[in-house]
């Protein structure tokens, strides 16, 4: 098993560990591990995701699973954040995000754009930030530009930076699009570089075909342990999280989280895997994720 | 009959709290419900929708109808606000727009750059902002970042932000065009999840041919009714009012209003429909939205 | 005969009125009427302008013709105002104007770029600035935002603003051209809803061909005086003043200039037309305007 | 002979006046004339035009001809400024130029992005600052932009404005090209209209297949030295200063400065001319021009 | 054997001179030359650089090669020098690298965007700072605009400017690509002018058939030695550096940095050629790099 960087090994200024203390340590499973629910899909995706779980469309749903689910945080956009979080504020930790898009224009060169401040952060009592990077679109000066910004905000409160590392945009899909080892490895790296304290990834695809169209080094056999082992290696004295992805059976979602762990990830973020199911089931799911994280303290 | 979102449940900062209690109850219908009037097609459309109306070409028509019919506000840009609103400051709340846009060009990319300042409209003595939003535009990324400054700036001074949410550009178009449920529920979410307080929508037109385009998820019969509980739910905690459109015959615009109000709206804007008539049929109209809204406080 | 706005129904600051108290009734023909000259064609057409007249070469040229002519007021930018404005500071009123462009690139998406600050009008005297907005432009969100910057320091000075305001661009021509009814119409509605205080428009012309191209409300017949009475009104509490346009005869251009105010002008702002002939020539039409300008006080 | 314009005629703030004065009567001839050294060509065109003269890729060659040669300024980039100007500042005056490129990619749509500031100026102890302005390229309002803020930082401590003022890009090629009357013309009164205290402007060669292309009212005989004086004329109240241009024979070169200077120029700046020779060539061709310009006090 | 500069001789502010005086005569040789670890090919070209070495994948490998190899700095990114050098702070010298990118998006037009800021620098106890610039992208006005701004606050802390001074894009690849020494030497002085203290050169490569496609006046014979301490010339009164390059056999890789020593360079950066070999080769590299530095003292 794969050991994952400890918080006092990170170099962290006062602010920051004080923050990643109190998600890693007080709340969730507080033993040094994280589970994150999110609620950003609304303006990724429009309401359709909350289609087939209707109770969905009502922001207070997340907001109980995060809190009676015993999450270590919720991360969720400026709206919700100002217009729900008040009433569960004390009970459950925020991570404001403070980049979004919606996906209807073409995501040939994608940038997302900031839509709150680290300043809102901290007025709302929040424990971390979060920024969606694009790595590899051709916009990546832009969206560095406005990432150092906000990491240097960051940087002068003391509050955590996690960044969502996607490989996004027509160069990565002619290197073998965004799932790749070789995607995913290299976003994983480019959010340590540039600052992160927490780096969410999503996992790799084992996909041969996929793989030849990346480069020269990246062409050999992954299992699924080594490039999970691999992109967390990649991102440094970073904390890295997975996504538990989209509904599927539990126990397989399980599964997956549980090799991520297992490759030394920090921790997990479930979120429509969780909340596209009725509030009894995403208990259920809840209580099942927090037991798996008990043994990976 | 749909439940709205009361005054006291949204978490409001007091500033925005104090100025939206005065739209809501001691202004207009002053029972919770909003009744505003929009003199903005000036810009948007140019004099032409005044042609019909010939006293309309004199902004002191759109002012006299909005105090002696009892608005809750009248909403405007800066040039009117400036010029014609001090003589009636007090009699009526004033909503300040701060973007705006000619129909002029190609509305290919539209984006509604920033005319006017929050902190104009706090020197107006406005009670609330507005922003034109739109949704789907491949420039959503310096739509987001300019609402932004707006929005933090109105946190900054307690002031409301009502935002115009249009579904709007080419690939809006490719997905069914602006008046699909599809887009319009897409378009009240965005301003949720981006930090309106009040977020003006346009009916969803229910059609087939054009769903057809539109995510799956949508890809099922919706009844009026069912339309408007969506998109008015997807707006959550923001309060919904939705436009009166072009002037039609009065009485089928009512019957249109009231199932907005029946669905869970909070008000509604009626522009043209009011100052295209005659004053006298003005207030005849608006006396009529005043009667039905009563019945929805 | 129309009526054309007084000052004192136009709600003005008290730094803005002041100003433009001077202009009208301190200066000039000091009736109410403006009577303006301006010499920005150096930087807009090149010193082309000048070939036919030499002496106008020489800004000194210009500025004798303000004082000694009577005119309300001299608009030129910060070049010629830092350069020459000096020596006939008190005699002679100045409109710094804000904005300027060269004709030698394409007209397609026209957009004049800031040159000079209120800051800077407020250093060197001035009374007003000028800014050219290119109404119809696809560059209009750069045009727009740059005004408002503008716009809002002249509020926080008290400078009173005047707008150039130009149909313009690719879309302008698909619409039947810069001169038509609908482009200028649209041109003074703007202009207003942007916040000017006075707005300079061109004629518009009728041309029956041309307007055919423009939206459906505009297809009918239209005289001079309807068509000069329409944009007016458009203007609003806004004042509107004329050009001149190049040197043509001086009986015809003065019918032409007296229609303008019959109509509700308040001024007129005559460049070339003035001092594109001999000194003494121009002091003679010059007179002229004068006189005609004490009918309309 | 043309009068030049003379100091106390030109309306300068204090600042202005003080280090104008510095460098046409203290320096360099020190009789009202100028006679600048420009080393900027490392950046504009590359170390290529070193190379016939070996020495002159070393910079403390230009600033000891300029020192010994007696020139009224050095005129140079930041990184010569700090790196070399130290140490001979008392010795010659320093013009700092704060914008400049390569001639790497293409001029098609040439703009100059600004490298150091007024500030540089100030704390390096510069006499005037200098702008490369390239009149008719397409991106000409970023260009004004650029040049409005530096104007106003100029005025703001006093510093002169010294315009590298340059017809160029894909619309003036279609003209006739940057060398055209017609293209120098307008570039000299571009600059005097922005601001420009002295204007730098190449020799216009009269061709007249280019002139051809160029507007209607230049369409004439031009001796060269209505040509210059023409140019002269069109920078009204501002310097002008006229290219020596690349290596010639010594004597043409003079005799084409003198034309200038006849013409009514204040001055001359002499860079490859002079530093493309062997220090005594280039001590002996300063001699030149110092005897020459002794004519036109 | 040629020259190179003595920091004495630079006229460098305090500030500057302290900080390059440690990195020069404090670390590393400690006689007057550098000898520099670069570690931001994590970003620049993605986690492939480190697969043949695994250990160094792991940041703390570079950062003890550094210690222990005793070098005069290392130079990172803020992430690595965030997580990491605070472990190292005070037993090596930081270089921060201010701005990166990845190599996914296309090479066209590049441009390296600004990740970090002097402030930070001074925060983390740098001794310099690193700039990437792109001589010959056709964003070369947005690049030198960001090193603008860069270089003034490196001014106002006193803190060197180390500039990675590449040739690169479409022009660059139509004049013989990036390793001509045309581009070569056009970078170098590019470096110096805008205002760098230390350029960071590759070894410009002869080869007549690209060379063909330079300049004229570069199509002559250069020998290997010719072509360095014309660069070399070229960035002046700035320290000079070159790459080792890649890993390659260690004996070759000595002879051409001694090569670039004789010629007048100040020092060298090895990276990859050194950590992509175990501890133990790395740190035998290390010390022959020292034992031949030690000749050029």
């Amino acid at each position: 098993m794969a050991n994952r960087p400890h918080l006092d090994s990170l170099n962290l200024a006062p602010g920051k560990k004080a923050r990643l203390y109190r998600l890693l340590y007080e709340t969730g499973p507080a033993n040094g591990t994280l589970m994150i629910l999110p609620i950003d899909q609304g303006l990724e995706h429009g309401p359709r995701d909350f289609f087939d779980a209707p109770e969905s469309q009502d922001p207070h749903f997340q907001f109980r699973i995060a809190v009676e689910g015993r999450f270590s945080a919720i991360a969720c956009q400026i709206g919700l954040a100002e217009k729900y979080y008040p009433a569960y504020a004390g009970k459950i930790p925020l991570i404001l995000k403070l980049n979004g898009k919606t996906e209807i224009p073409s995501d040939e060169a994608p940038l997302s754009p900031q839509i709150a401040s680290v300043e809102d952060a901290v007025r709302l009592g929040a424990d971390a930030v979060g920024y969606t990077l694009y790595v590899g679109s051709s916009r990546q000066d832009e969206d560095f530009q406005q990432f150092r910004r906000i990491r240097e905000e960051a940087d002068r409160y003391g509050m955590p930076v996690v960044v969502w590392s996607y490989p996004r945009g027509a160069a990565i899909e002619a290197k073998g699009g965004k799932d790749t080892i070789y995607a995913v490895d290299y976003a994983a790296r480019v959010a340590q570089e540039l600052g992160a304290d927490v780096i969410k990834l999503n996992v790799p695809k084992v996909d041969p075909e996929k793989l030849k169209m990346a480069p020269k080094a990246y062409q050999r056999d992954w299992t699924p342990e080594e490039a999970l082992k691999q992109v967390i290696q990649s991102a440094g004295n970073s904390l890295v999280i997975f996504a538990g992805g989209e509904r599927g059976a539990g126990a397989s979602a399980l599964e997956k989280a549980e090799a991520c762990m297992k490759a030394g990830a920090t921790g997990l973020i479930f979120g429509r895997n969780v909340w596209q199911r009725p509030f009894s089931e995403a208990m259920e799911l809840s209580r099942s994720i927090h037991e798996m994280l008990e043994r990976y303290a």
